[in-house]
């Protein structure tokens, strides 16, 4: 089946290795990647490399919108394909040694070594090269501070181990950078203006024009160095400094560079004038000082979110890279900001934000982070509501329609049967909105915001479906549900359940709070909700006890997955389009996806019974698959069929699971081994405002343990091999239930694990 | 509803008006196309013309596979988009009067005069212009020449009204063209060579290299003029002679220009030193000749194919129009070539072959033209069949899947949902096969030829179907049926029909021809084979006593498009494709194309109930509806029903019905005039090797008249108000059946029309 490649060793808070990966430097650099929430990159060399990589460095809601072409046009299709653009490279440095430019791709290092600390956020690398009679060891230290959001820090030390050398560093900020995936293999930059001195230097550049009224962005970076240069040189889009140092046999030389990155997202004006000169004033140029400080910041986040496992360091090392990459792309500081399915690992995909982040990534933000962070992601969309109209309006259809990909809410996707049919989505977002309530206890949000939203999105299911004359019910065409191997299909469980379960939601809050809104639903519009909920079609089928996934799931030509042949997966890479629509095989939950959802409408028989079923059948090869697996057979007992499934999580990347992690890393499924660990292993659920777990631990583990914030407390929670221990660390006594069975959890709470 | 636009007056035989259509001169260019078969072009003005119109030259089979990129790549796409390529203008003269460029779209010009005479293929233009003290009469004269296909002539005359002129015309040959569908707003030649002389003159150019594979063309073309250039211009892809003229008030000038075009397809070496020199020598330049010959051809194809309607000049222009747009584009010379959507009019759609051919055109190049004529058409798909056992295996798939779109047999259609999906087209090439085989009552082609091909598309659906369980039937699932606007659906009864009956119409002829083919197949396969004929669902509905379109269709919220406001016609231009795709309005014939194909299968009353269920759900948005719905209207007895289709069908184009014949015109769909008075009011039809009519003559009509070819006999069919006369004009005497009754035609036959 699929092969896994390990590119690094196995170490609870690290990925290291000491091979420099020349066939798989792009899948080294997307597992190197580091972030700030503002910021991020590819774990790029500082240095010249001319073997194959790729360049990356992105920021935060700085995209363009480029130009699609398809054969054929549809009434409906957005414009553009919105991109995640490669913006200025500021890690850029030549280095030579007595004149020869040092590039690893040509002149094989000695004693390499790259690391990436996940417990500070710090990127290491070192490695010796020899040219001609001068030996060199080289250091580099590099990261970007969550302190201070718009600074990175990157250190060089050279040490000349034999002979001597006259070493020279050509410092860039290089806004001379394409994307790889343009359409037009354009440059998406053009110069503003730039300023260079042997200080500070800076470059400004925006965005090029684009014909869809798209904002403009406008991006100053500025670098500034533990010393002066001796040289200075500048092009359009491009600045330099040079360093020179002339070292004999065991001396060294350490070069510090800070960079500053404003954009007009923050900064509208006078950003290379005040912004840069401003901000390296007050942060300072002391990389020991910026480094502790980092080193702080990530403790403090590691203290409430880590993930403990004994027993069993790959996983320990697997969950660990998750948060660490999942929480360096987004942490909640900025609300206009989401969680793009690359992050900034790659620029692959477009669009910054999907259902991903109400499906699977709020659960895990409610649990590990302030509830503020979560409210964010909540207010992004409902900032977007305007946005939402519009893409409903495209389709004729009344209410709100969330986008499939966006950055601005807009659709931005050019796929008919994604962007008009994909539409479940659009229930992920009423979801969070409950999921938030339910979970944090605060209706608050949902009277202000959220039932805006839900009444939005309750109106373009109301208009969506269609009553079926002849089955005397209310029907849904023409969807694409979770699975999308399948699309265009009629009657999708998923959908048509959740399309029910918002009208049923909004419904009842809006009377709920009714009073205190400053909209109303019409006693008509009313009625003919309440109709369509008691007329809603959701297909069974009474002989196998299943929901069934869509009208005519089963003429298909059913079998399971263990019966092909490992040859053929996964089938994505090695089925034509046509063969995989018409399969049974399945990408990811679908009839499973509803029933994790409203985990507390259906008997645990109806959840064996779909499982047993679909479960057989699903290929896994959307990384959003395995995690609601796991947490179902976890809950059905399935214990080893929970932990294959976890695995296939918790190690997507450090493993190349799905062979195509040198685009970028899964930053969305990232939540995925959290939720397998804590909703699947440890079984902790909400249902209707009710805490409870049931926990179990694998086998090859000695114990797990994690934190969770609930409703004002924060509770660790360990589980070893005959009991799991509640300890609440701060807050209020609370209710819970653990396998069943209530407590009051004051201190500590020590129950036997049942197995 | 669609709203008429009619540039040019009613007259039978011609096309023309007075007015220069500023606003619509793409519409007036795409009407006054002229083709012959090997070249042709637009309506394009010979000189200078800056106001929107769009430049349009083609060559038969010189194409270009343009790049394409969609956000999402799937396996088993086709990697490029197949696009008819605009070609060298050779048209194109600069003229000025007394140093002042000639442009009507900034001069006025007065008397302006186009026509196109339908009868002999010559486009000709009249004006005078004043510019400053003189004004100047101008008449253009031109034709593509269907007796020397290389050769082209442009007849330019100038006389002086008033005042005196200094005439200067600048004769090119114009390669800076470029297409205005490119994706990247490429140009798709370059040059290879020139050669400049005040005699003959040549242009060499070759199509752009491309990563695809595909062969570059070279072309190849000769100016000569009848008489010598004063001065020489040339410039990278242009050449240029001059000529210049004074003239008095009262004088002339006459200027006749010949091109020569010769491509790689037939001269693959030394087109410049030889061949068009060569062809100059043997045409010779007199431009009375060439048109006396040119208008003697013409008359020869009407003689076979002319139909003559009395007491409609609209509908009497229209079938001409078709039929003359038609011969333009094809007229079966090369096998390698077949019938492009927009022929020689446009560049729209991109690719040269679709299923329209088999399905509509074919039944009019028997009747109309030598069985060779059709041959080749049907030889063109066995040429092409390694191309179609490539595109199947493409999916995965067994046997020959001819492609939606091509030019060289690959598909190059980017779309999954036709590529993948419309396989219907697999069947209609079987069809044509059987068609021939029947019309003709040869079974040589079937057993040389056609058997071969039957087999391969019979491999496709043995292996494209799949077995379900549940319902202990075969099933097809995953197409898209003749009506696009849905897709990706089940068990469209039209596709499983055709598949059914290519399997047992190949099973059949091979039991029949075993013995001489060579190749088998296994008792195995036969087995196979039988098995799906017995076992495929074809779905029906025993209430409705209806064939169902496919499996979820009558869920569908169904009603008339009479009920709709008109304001939302054509759907394709005002509603999203969501909304297209979930609705129950049907684009063209789909499982009437079914009872169309077989209509000795199916009874009146089944018919009846068939086209009552589905053709009020029609909207007939597809160029190729209109026609199969008269027909069976006609059949029907729904006279005024049959009329109303004619009417959508007769002057589609003339009449800008679908408010998009300035992209081109619609060449495949002008069968389908034909089709309706022949098949339709004339009721003609082969059912089994057994000629029949059963005429009615529609109520405005006087008469009407065609010609058939029949099994060796030409036949003249004449219908009148109160008879219908059959003239056998050669060919052995022959049996046929007119309103259900046996004749011998001998001579001439009259037969009371019976109402």
């Amino acid at each position: 089946m699929n092969q896994i490649k390990r590119l690094f060793d196995i170490d609870p808070w690290k990925l290291h290795t000491s091979t420099l990966a020349i066939d798989d430097r792009r899948l080294q650099e997307s597992l190197t990647s580091t972030g700030n929430g503002y910021m991020g990159m590819r774990g790029n060399f500082e240095e010249q490399y001319s073997g194959d990589h790729h360049l990356g460095t992105y920021l935060a809601g700085v995209w363009y919108p480029d130009k699609t072409r398809v054969g054929w046009w549809k009434n409906g299709y957005p414009e553009y394909f919105g991109k995640v653009i490669n913006a200025v490279n500021f890690l850029a440095m030549d280095i030579s040694i007595n004149g020869q430019l040092l590039d690893l791709a040509t002149i094989p290092p000695e004693d390499f070594y790259l690391e990436l600390d996940m417990q500070t956020g710090i990127l290491r690398r070192s490695f010796t090269v020899t040219i001609d009679d001068a030996t060199v060891a080289f250091e580099f230290e590099r990261f970007l501070s969550i302190v201070h959001q718009q600074l990175a820090a990157i250190r060089v030390n050279a040490t000349v181990i034999s002979g001597e050398a006259q070493l020279v560093i050509t410092s860039k900020l290089d806004n001379l950078v394409q994307n790889e995936d343009s359409n037009y293999d354009e440059r998406f930059w053009q110069e503003v203006a730039h300023e260079v001195s042997p200080t500070i230097s800076t470059l400004t550049a925006r965005t090029v024009e684009n014909p869809f009224g798209v904002e403009q962005f406008v991006v100053t970076s500025g670098m500034n160095h533990s010393q002066e240069s001796d040289q200075l040189a500048e092009h359009e889009l491009m600045v330099e400094q040079t360093f020179s140092q002339h070292l004999n046999e065991s001396e060294s030389w350490t070069l510090d560079k800070f960079v500053v990155i404003v954009t007009s997202r923050d900064i509208p004006e006078e950003q290379q004038e005040k912004a840069v000169h401003d901000l390296f004033a007050e942060f300072g140029c002391d990389f020991e000082a910026h480094k502790q400080a980092q080193i702080k910041a990530w403790a403090k986040r590691w203290e409430l979110a880590d993930v403990v496992i004994e027993g069993d360091d790959e996983a320990q090392q697997g969950i660990r890279f998750n948060l660490f990459q999942l929480f360096s792309t987004y942490y909640g500081e900025d609300e206009r900001l989401n969680i793009g399915p690359k992050g900034f690992t790659g620029e692959k995909y477009g669009g910054a934000t999907y259902w991903d982040t109400e499906a699977y990534a709020v659960p895990l933000y409610l649990a590990l982070a302030d509830p503020s962070v979560t409210e964010n992601l909540l207010k992004y969309r409902y900032n977007q509501l305007p946005q939402a109209f519009f893409n409903a309006s495209q389709q004729g259809l009344k209410g709100a329609l969330y986008p499939m990909v966006t950055f601005t809410g807009v659709e931005c996707h050019n796929e008919w049967e994604i962007t008009f049919e994909e539409i479940h989505r659009n229930g992920a977002i009423a979801y969070a909105i409950y999921n938030y309530t339910n979970y944090t206890g605060d209706e608050q949000y949902l009277k202000e915001k959220g039932l805006e939203v839900l009444v939005a999105i309750a109106r373009f299911w109301a208009d969506r479906v269609h009553y079926s004359k002849r089955n005397q019910c209310y029907m849904i065409h023409g969807v694409t549900g979770p699975n999308e191997y399948e699309n265009n299909i009629n009657n999708n469980w998923y959908t048509n359940t959740l399309a029910k379960w918002v009208l049923t939601y909004a419904l009842e809050n809006y009377l709920k709070f009714e009073e205190e809104v400053d909209f109303t639903i019409s006693q008509e519009e009313q009625e003919k909700w309440l109709d369509i909920i008691e007329h809603m079609y959701l297909p069974q089928d009474e002989e196998l006890g299943i929901f069934v996934q869509h009208d005519t799931f089963l003429d298909k030509d059913l079998m399971p997955v263990a019966e092909l042949d490992s040859s053929q997966l996964p089938l994505n890479q090695n089925w034509s389009w046509d063969h995989i629509l018409r399969s049974c095989f399945i990408k990811q939950a679908d009839v499973l996806q509803g029933i994790y959802f409203f985990g507390d409408h259906y008997s645990l028989e109806e959840k064996q019974r779909n499982f047993d079923f679909y479960e057989p059948m699903t290929v896994h090869e959307s990384s959003l698959s395995p995690s609601i697996h796991a947490i179902l057979a976890a809950e059905l007992g399935m214990e080893e069929k929970a932990i294959e499934m976890y695995e296939r999580t918790a190690r997507l990347d450090l493993d190349n699971y799905n062979n195509d992690t040198e685009d970028g890393l899964h930053i969305t499924s990232m939540t995925g081994s959290w939720l397998a660990i804590v909703q699947g292993f440890a079984q902790m659920k909400t249902d209707n405002g009710q805490l409870s777990f049931a926990p179990f631990l694998p086998t090859k583990w000695t114990s797990y343990a994690f934190h969770i914030n609930y409703r004002g407390r924060l509770i660790a929670i360990n589980v070893t091999s005959d009991q799991v221990t509640f300890e609440k660390l701060s807050g209020e006594p609370l209710d819970f239930t653990v396998y069943g069975q209530s407590y009051l959890l004051e201190d500590t709470l020590n129950v036997p694990l049942t197995k």
